[in-house]
């Protein structure tokens, strides 16, 4: 398969038709068209020349994440937003091609002489330092087929907002870390999106795209789950236009006994799942964890990871365990939700049994061995 | 759930209608009954008193082999031999419960004064010693409903037979090993089936019971595939009634370039690999590594396991990437076998796209967090 131009492919009417295995595309008309092809709710991606079209700050966010929660949920929270402007079946996804690495760079630094362009204060004071907020930002690319070429439709900014500053007042010396308020995670947010949208729509080749700006609350440094967005803005010109809420939240089950739930929805998730966790641990010995991360979207549970950990002696245990689990996955979890379950050994994957979104029923998968 | 009594589940005429999300049943007439429920050609488990029923020689097997492709391809090769014998739809599945982990070790040991039942030779000379021929042996259990309880209705015995033996003529000395021929393997297979059959069915609770011995050719400790069955017997009485040649082999894909294949089909299917493993790599930047096991039966291609292991730099890439590789397993990989393909970073798996046997279409997975 060798792809000369540009490439894509709407397949507008299949991907309405996709199931779970997923369905590409081939033109007809030109030998030179391909997608990655679709799963049902998923954007298409855009090969060029063959190959899988990467970021041009490709690598970046990776490298500012200390935990690697934060960059999985920044960055599959921003294909969320994505979605609820670009429509998946009218839009095909790109890798950002317009902020490259140098420029990303830049204006996650601090703000000096030498780099003018930095989004962070200066330094200030060793022994009281001025809070580093902005931590990741990333572009997504959203086109349409336009003739034999792909069209920019618009493109979706994520901004990641520290929640709390570590630093040192020495070099070598302990560690110290600074809290950052709701508010000012809020306020500096939006401070940085003001500041983008105006720089790139000042360029000629953004003057007339929809820019979204979505913002990121950092999870700590030592949480188990990532942060999650708070508030987007859709933008034709070049200031902030208005502010939309977004009321995620993550949190990891099974909550300690002593800790205050918010609300009576969360209290009920909270023993479903641990009914589920009592269910196993009382088929299968010796269980070694069982935890799960739960997402809430307008405060009701929207999707649920689990992951059971144990030590496993033979195959046909793990056969056993994993149509049983299927079982109290019915039984005990919440209908209507994506639900995920890893069942691994200390070193590895065994299993996993998923029930995706919009589906009714669990799958089921024992990775095998020859 | 809390179950009092033995327990299971024949639910014959519900497994024939059980897709993969799998299916157990609860009686309505009693209960105390339950089974681990079964997916699409799998056996059902036991669960006694509301707990798995895990085996008396639990965890032997996984202290014998140093290479853990020969613990599982044994486990899950022995699981296929029943099924030859003992059809799912009418056999519910038992870890072993006649033969405990005390008896076991001591059949795995040399024979020596101390250790009358030992299946392996004394070990003579240290300078050329005798080899241990007899590295694993497992008991599954095969049983039927009868009134309220389980009746067992079938042994299975899997015999681990090693292809080669390493040793060391002085304590910390250098390693040596001798190659064990394959007509030694089978000899000594056999020899050791012979004993254990006779001790088997010497025991009152088994005196009536069909006895299935399947003899195991041991992959070597460095190998990436495991090893393979090559001969089963259905004994009714205690002596060997015959035996039946099983036609395995396992192969790691790509092939060196100077192997020389046994046959052309072989050839063809590792160049259809080769052409996925092409394909994959020329779309995604960096690949490190596309390896596969494949499975045969009877020279034909029966499976495959196929790894993929790459650094991603964002979740955007791990979608489109899962979605790329559905694609070209469609266009390259062969129709009618069961097929897992493991998408991973260098710490963790990311998404698996698979097809189960006896289905046409791809599934597909990629793991999630919050």
């Amino acid at each position: 398969m060798r792809v000369k131009k540009i490439v894509l492919a709407a397949a507008i009417t299949m991907v309405a038709a996709v199931t779970l295995a997923g369905c590409g595309k081939k033109s007809s008309s030109s030998s030179s068209v391909t997608t990655t092809g679709s799963t049902s709710g998923n954007y298409q991606g855009v090969i060029e020349n063959g190959r899988y079209k990467t970021s041009k700050a490709r690598g970046v966010n990776t490298a500012q994440n200390a935990n690697v929660y934060n960059l999985k949920a920044f960055e599959s929270g921003l294909i969320n937003v994505s979605k609820l402007v670009f429509s998946t079946k009218s839009y095909i996804f790109q890798e950002g091609q317009y902020l490259s690495s140098s420029t990303l760079d830049n204006w996650l630094g601090r703000k000096t002489s030498s780099n003018p362009t930095g989004l962070n204060p200066a330094k200030g004071k060793s022994s009281d330092p001025n809070p580093e907020y902005i931590q990741q930002i990333e572009e997504q690319d959203y086109m349409q087929q336009s003739g034999n070429s792909l069209k920019l439709k618009g493109i979706v900014i994520g901004i990641g907002v520290n929640s709390e500053y570590t630093y040192q007042k020495t070099t070598d010396g302990p560690n110290y870390t600074k809290n950052i308020s709701n508010a000012e995670v809020q306020k500096q947010g939006k401070l940085a999106a003001a500041k983008i949208l105006k720089r790139l729509r000042a360029r000629k080749d953004l003057k007339n795209v929809p820019i979204v700006i979505a913002l990121f609350k950092q999870a700590s440094d030592d949480s188990l789950v990532g942060g999650n967005f708070f508030a987007y803005s859709k933008n034709n010109g070049s200031t902030i236009s208005s502010w939309k809420t977004l009321n995620y939240k993550a949190v990891v089950l099974p909550k300690a006994s002593d800790s205050t739930s918010s609300n009576s929805s969360d209290q009920s998730d909270n023993s479903n799942f641990t009914n589920f966790k009592t269910q196993i641990q009382s088929f299968f010995p010796n269980l070694s964890g069982v935890t799960a991360q739960a997402q809430y979207y307008n405060n009701s549970l929207s999707g649920m990871n689990i992951t059971v950990t144990t030590q496993f002696y033979s195959e046909t245990e793990i056969q056993s365990f994993t149509e049983y689990i299927v079982q109290a996955a019915k039984k005990y979890l919440p209908n209507g939700i994506p639900i995920e379950i890893k069942i691994q050994s200390s070193n590895s994957i065994q299993a996993v049994v998923y029930r995706n979104s919009g589906s009714s029923s669990y799958q089921s998968h024992i990775f095998s061995s020859y």
